[in-house]
């Protein structure tokens, strides 16, 4: 699967923990795995040995010490037991200095080269079994937000809403959220990666809640609005201008379609409604086992959208002191267009 | 207080989240700070405008675009403009890719410089202000492991309990835990950074909790263990054992010692009890903003503490097919000794 030839590598270092847990399975914080046409081998420190024998379809090397500098020296060894030449590295995920260790440590037949996200790029169309894992993901964070969304009252703070939603998360069998979960109420709504603060919600106000579940290592993705008590007309027009953007997004979905048409006209609604310049970021990304992955559906993203992928669509706008909007579903791309997985309805939610 | 003058930089480019914080107070997920002996820029994305603005003592310097290499070129761009000469990069914590991205963007009059950790250094002692603010962080801690002890019973699993005790860390204000909190029963607690399963509390069984909370940003990290009925000699060898090897790290910390030397204390007393082979991972680590930071207390740390370092002492003893016990506290150096920060007793928790 890797393409060795194509980048005229013996080998392949993989540095990323999601790269190697996708790759071998192991789930630990400090792997180091070296990838060969025929092999993998896991460097790990021993805080880890029983884990990775448990876990790992890699050959396991454990290592005597955590630093990590050990593990890249290791893997060195091992291109030089193995003869390896051309030994790649993953260069949007490896720390300079641990590139600098590499470099010292490399035989002097072997040579490293940079190597663009080739694991990245496989990640990016899912598997039948990872499509499954992230269907459980997003019901169970839909199901978080419905069973605490009647919590949702006047003189209740966003931190305490925010407990509830990871708590309800927890008892579905989610690891964690995917992100701190973003509860913004008033006019913090127009801090699109707000924390929850001790504020508390009063009436007549926006409530925006992001939030993601992170179930068996697959992520989901998820933004939602509440209004308490009777929304005014401006807040109903840039409500529904975003409803629009995020629907002529979904609607732009389909494989064969490159990532910046979707978010063209995700942001041309908005720009109709005179909302263009309230649209600070991009339309999505897409997901897995990290929150953030390729390929990001945004203006200049010349990706392709193929069958398989999972991305969110999540246009909004945000207007310093008065409060934003924003919508967000986990699409999974088809053929023919996509299945919206998440379940929620997004109707403004009255409380 | 940064030494450009030492390490002959005229300008610092400060890339890791927590030392942006820690520098400017800036809490977003992208920024980039320049630093020179009279001025702080930060370089973020749209997302975080106002934000940065309200939270920033730095020059806010929003950029147009969310992707990282484009703060990169705005660094540099400004560079230029100040005809800064030479600067220096945090080699521990710039990305490869990154690292190329600014030597492209680099005025040719200019050079790069990796520079050793010095912002990491400088945080390792803690100001009265974060040194009360991790105090609050461990109060926190160990009131949600108190609160949630009364539901520990068989028939509750390790995810039950882990959704328990963040619930009440979160309860108590913090953002989210400082880690994946680590609930093992049985065999299970002899994997050193074991992941909560659905698996079920049993009688005659050991339960190791790990836990950490992360409040207004300051982490804090302890273990206890804890059984269910009626410990056997062999647990309660080995429980004894572990105790009087952290009680020994805790009575080595003091102003003007090793690190080394707290860890080899510790590391004796397993040893002359057997276990020395089974303590696989170092004694400790600092910790503050970042639940790992400077110093470790290992083996090969040779830095001298100092007054106002918070470091972990947390030594273990693991046995395949048997189970572990890991004791941790959170403790704070001082110039005659240490103050345990941690007020949960240590003693085996019977359940």
């Amino acid at each position: 699967m890797i393409p060795f030839a194509e980048h005229k590598i013996d080998a392949l270092l993989v540095s990323a923990p999601a790269n190697v847990r996708y790759l071998c399975g192991f789930t630990g914080s400090n792997g180091l795995l070296l990838v060969t046409p025929d092999s993998q081998t896991l460097f790990t420190d021993p805080r880890y040995t029983i884990q990775a024998s448990e876990e790992c379809r890699a050959r396991v090397k454990a290592v005597k010490t955590i630093s990590k500098g050990y593990l890249d020296v290791a893997a060195m060894e091992l291109v030089r037991k193995k003869r390896l030449k051309r030994v790649g590295f993953e260069a949007g995920r490896v720390i300079f200095d641990s590139y600098q260790r590499l470099k010292q440590a490399l035989p002097l037949a072997a040579s490293l080269k940079p190597i663009a996200p080739v694991i990245d790029k496989l990640r990016m169309i899912k598997s039948d079994a990872e499509i499954a894992r992230i269907r459980r993901s997003v019901l169970a964070n839909s199901e978080a937000f419905a069973a605490t969304v009647p919590s949702m009252r006047p003189a209740i703070s966003e931190n305490d809403i925010a407990a509830e939603l990871e708590f309800a998360m927890r008892r579905l069998g989610a690891e964690k959220p995917a992100f701190e979960t973003i509860v913004a109420s008033g006019a913090r709504t127009a801090l699109p990666h707000a924390q929850p603060t001790h504020q508390k919600l009063a009436v007549n106000e926006l409530l925006l809640i992001d939030m993601g579940t992170c179930l068996n290592g697959y992520m989901s993705d998820m933004t939602r609005m509440l209004f308490l008590g009777n929304p005014n007309s401006r807040v109903r027009k840039i409500y529904n201008a975003v409803l629009e953007a995020q629907m002529a997004g979904i609607a732009a979905v389909r494989a064969g379609v490159k990532a910046l048409e979707v978010d063209r006209r995700a942001r041309q609604v908005l720009r109709s409604n005179g909302l263009g310049k309230e649209f600070v970021h991009s339309t999505g990304h897409g997901l897995g086992l990290e929150i953030h992955e390729s390929p990001r559906i945004g203006k200049n993203e010349a990706t392709t959208l193929e069958a398989g992928m999972v991305i969110t669509i999540e246009p909004g706008a945000y207007i310093r002191d008065f409060g934003g909007v924003r919508i967000e579903d986990t699409v999974l791309v088809t053929k023919s267009g996509c299945e919206v997985l998440t379940p929620t309805p997004k109707e403004l939610v009255l409380l």
